[in-house]
């Protein structure tokens, strides 16, 4: 029996939009913009898109109209009801009323600012201007789309039965991860792979698939939207925006020093519990922990997101011993290009030791690597940065050299006040 | 949107049928059927569930009253209005109105005779008894009614995605034989695989697989229900049913010695072109060609049903020369538990020789193997099979002493009449 209803239903868009939802987006970046909507609402910011994959020539795959389209479509959503109710009364972190009222009655009549769009050669320019709490909504949305409309390229040429055997084999491997993630006793893993997922229902799939699998040992997504449908939770702190922006409006070196402390200081006042998560790598982990203030160790965990991860969580672990701190008691997050081996690998040597969690990104919810000829469909790396805040460019140093973003000069500056030295190089792959 | 229309239909019925149809069997069934009502209308004849794989405990499986239930539901079946018109007036094999209006005005009004179940041990003795053309029609729903509830037993105890997983798996797997078997230049393949599907839903999914995967290579399905759905031809000549019930039916042993081309002649009569297909093996190949009278050789071709399907084809190539044919424009179709690996290497050998064909049937549409714990998923070997006529045994000698059947007295008396001599023997896996 056809059902005629959803046929028409579907075939009154003009368009298969991708993002249907402004909490179609990472958890941290609501948490994130309820900060910045505090604490520093006149910030003017700009976001590019930046394809660290140049080998995949977006805009030879992906229609330009098509492209606005879909952009389109996302600035003409607004919060509904049933989400709004969902954000102002679900608990997250175990905490009720988590966002506060002045922040929900702006959300509830935002609209998207709006964006610009350029083709340059075989790639997009596209940016986002304008108060940092608006523009820095974009971010997720805009990977998304992007991330979607390639595989879309590439599937637009397959047969149905074709197509069926492609996520046949896609299934198959995701499940194939989960069976032996569940041999790992303690476990907790979150997915963390909005941002550069195959695809929304592929996403979706691979959530309801880890809920199955694993049970308790899945702790949650960071994907607002999916954590309010498949009822889990919502999960992510934050990220090197606040840092970076922070950091480009200081005023001067001293005041530069001090930047990504404030950003822990006004985190600090309006979280706790396992919020209260460092990420320390924005200009080097060494030395951001080596000068952090007494008050930080005391917070219940750290962010490995660049550099050799293991190296990462050996590095936190003597802080806090040095700083009086039982390490058993902290949580540490790996979340930088993770796949099942490499969890097996951290969980085996640190487990006991520290509190281990993992934030599974990339190769969860686009491991579609070798399924189709010349890895058309292989994830590739984009990212969508704060690139200037007030005019002034913003950098990021990372663990990982090749993860630097900035001009050359100022790289040089932010290497100098931070103190940062030799880096090892690891390859990014997603 | 959920399809409510569609949740409240799939309520109504207490049961969720396996066979919804009499055309969900195969082709050769009617075809023989036909003949047999035009031929030997007053034959009584027995068939019996025979299950050669006795580690697979289908009364422990299977629910007793889940299987009436099923067969039941068989037996309030008939011939649809659409069904009867795409028998009626489809070509089959390049001929209109195969199927002549006495016939035809028949079936419109048939209902399945009834059935005797009895439980023994671990297995289950199901016969049906009566006027030869109405039981005959039983032994395809039956073992797909048993196939599938065996399916369902396993499948039963598994969660949604560990499902969804499970098809992914066996999906991936029949799509990579069809990309093994698309290197076949030349290549012809039927479907023959409804009497040991895993179920309706997944045979129809590996026509369609075959039919994008495969294009003109893939040649049609024996199952006619599906053949009509997917408007791809219904494929089928005749089957061992036909002589072992004419021998049995044999006055003495001189008539039993001629009962073999009895057959033959009835169905020459019947039936040109692609239709006249050779069965030789019933009570030995070699002895049957050695015997077979002149016009025989005339046949289109031969379908190698058992012993080591090379040795068989290279019998029937001197056959031919021998009685001055030329084995190019002759028709072999191997039928006996192919897989991609067999086929490849028959169509190597004979391709040019003679025009090489292949009816695939368990490992197509049953290859669930190493896919659950105990692998107790995997095909096995279920028969149904003419056990006796007005009263007499049936007997099968075969190309294989592992498929033989019939009482031991009379296999003797057989393999006197037909001079059968030493045979190799082959496990019969499926």
């Amino acid at each position: 029996m056809v059902d005629i209803a959803t046929r028409v239903y579907n075939h009154k868009w003009k368009i298969d939009p991708i993002v249907r939802s402004l909490i179609d987006t990472d958890f941290y970046k609501l948490l994130m913009c309820q900060s910045v909507f505090r604490n520093r609402p006149d910030a003017q910011v700009r976001f590019s898109l930046i394809n660290r994959s140049q080998d995949v020539p977006l805009a030879q795959l992906i229609d330009e109209g098509e492209l606005r389209e879909q952009l389109d479509h996302i600035r003409s959503l607004s919060l509904s009801r049933g989400e709004s109710t969902w954000l102002r009364g679900n608990t997250f972190y175990g905490k009720r009323q988590m966002f506060r009222s002045d922040f929900m009655e702006w959300f509830e009549n935002l609209r998207l600012p709006p964006y610009e769009l350029e083709r340059k050669g075989d790639q997009y320019e596209l940016t986002f201007e304008g108060k940092w709490h608006e523009v820095m909504l974009w971010e997720i949305p805009a990977l998304a789309v992007l991330m979607e409309l390639r595989s879309r390229a590439v599937l637009d040429q397959m047969g149905r039965f074709e197509l069926q055997v492609l996520y046949a084999r896609a299934m198959t491997r995701v499940w194939e991860k989960i069976e032996r993630l569940r041999q790992i006793d303690g476990l907790s893993v979150a997915d963390f792979g909005t941002r550069r997922r195959h695809g929304f229902l592929w996403q979706d799939w691979c959530v309801q698939a880890m809920i199955e699998g694993l049970g308790p040992r899945f702790t949650g997504t960071s994907n607002c939207l999916i954590a309010m449908r498949r009822e889990v939770e919502a999960i992510g702190t934050n990220a090197h925006e606040l840092p970076m922006v922070y950091s480009a409006l200081a005023a001067d070196d001293a005041a530069l020093a001090k930047a990504p402390y404030e950003v822990l200081s006004d985190w600090h006042e309006e979280h706790d519990g396992n919020l209260r998560i460092i990420l320390p790598d924005t200009y080097g982990t060494q030395g951001f922990l080596d000068r952090a203030p007494g008050w930080l160790a005391g917070w219940t965990g750290i962010r490995i997101d660049s550099g050799d991860p293991a190296s990462g969580a050996e590095t936190a672990i003597r802080w806090w011993i040095e700083r009086g701190e039982d390490p058993t008691q902290k949580r540490v997050i790996f979340s930088d290009g993770l796949d099942v081996t490499k969890m097996e690998e951290l969980h085996a040597q640190f487990a006991g030791r520290v509190q281990v969690s993992f934030g599974w990104g990339t190769l969860l919810t686009n491991d579609f690597r070798g399924l189709v000829p010349d890895d058309r469909l292989a994830p590739f790396s984009l990212v969508c940065k704060a690139v200037s805040a007030n005019g002034k460019p913003t950098v990021k140093l990372s663990d990982n050299p090749q993860k630097a973003m900035g001009p050359a000069d100022e790289i040089a500056r932010y290497k100098r006040v931070f103190n940062v030295g030799r880096q090892d190089s690891f390859e990014v792959v997603v």
